[in-house]
């Protein structure tokens, strides 16, 4: 597991969009932005159980996952990660506290939340680039 | 081979940083951002001999590919491509193109132009969101 690259801690605070990379069970690569939150010891995302991302990490629980600097687009950080979690978010209590970090509008009502789950990710390796 | 989502254009055609997703032998995934060309019928992408991402591709010729939009962050296209073509840039052509569609500075000398490769991707599906 390597370090944290100093630095860059900014790109994991801010509400940034990642791009989260999966492998599919055919072996092929699949990646989209995701909102996520660093809570210090876990990249966490927010997804339903009927979607094929989450069919991907139960078959390859290794992720990657890329945050860029809108500000300067050329500045990233890179984490491999590996799913050690995949809990129900029964209430969307989870979902909704990214909504309120992404300042997502709340008005609608939440469709999804008996299929919401909170997948939690450790990141075991890094890599950066800072220009 | 489903088709390019109407409406997207603009992203494929405007100097945006994209992230491409490999396969490593090891199959676990690795995303990064990266610069590309879409040439109306191959993705492009300059790239070097030397590194982890070409031995990947070499390994699994599957990638994915998403771009989202810097005005609009949950507004993107996701393409999934098999590369079809690795060829030299011994001069570095290519690499200088995509050099000046990113507005980026030249004065520095191009170091590894013997190592330089053009990376042609086919997409073959494509995933979109417009929000």
């Amino acid at each position: 597991m390597s370090e944290f690259p100093a630095g860059f801690e900014d790109l994991w605070s801010r509400p940034l969009i990642g791009h989260l990379a999966t492998v599919r069970p055919d072996g092929a690569p699949a990646v989209t932005p995701m909102w996520f939150l660093w809570d210090g010891e876990w990249l966490c995302f927010t997804h339903t159980t009927s979607r094929a991302k989450l069919r991907n990490i139960e078959h390859q629980p290794w992720i990657a996952f890329s945050v860029n600097d809108p500000d300067k687009p050329h500045r990233y950080i890179q984490a491999r990660c590996v799913v050690a979690h995949i809990d129900a978010d029964p209430d969307g209590a989870f979902y909704e506290s990214l909504q309120r970090r992404y300042s997502w509008p709340t008005a609608t009502t939440q469709q999804d939340s008996s299929d919401r789950v909170v997948i939690r990710a450790r990141p075991m390796a890094y890599s950066s680039q800072n220009r």
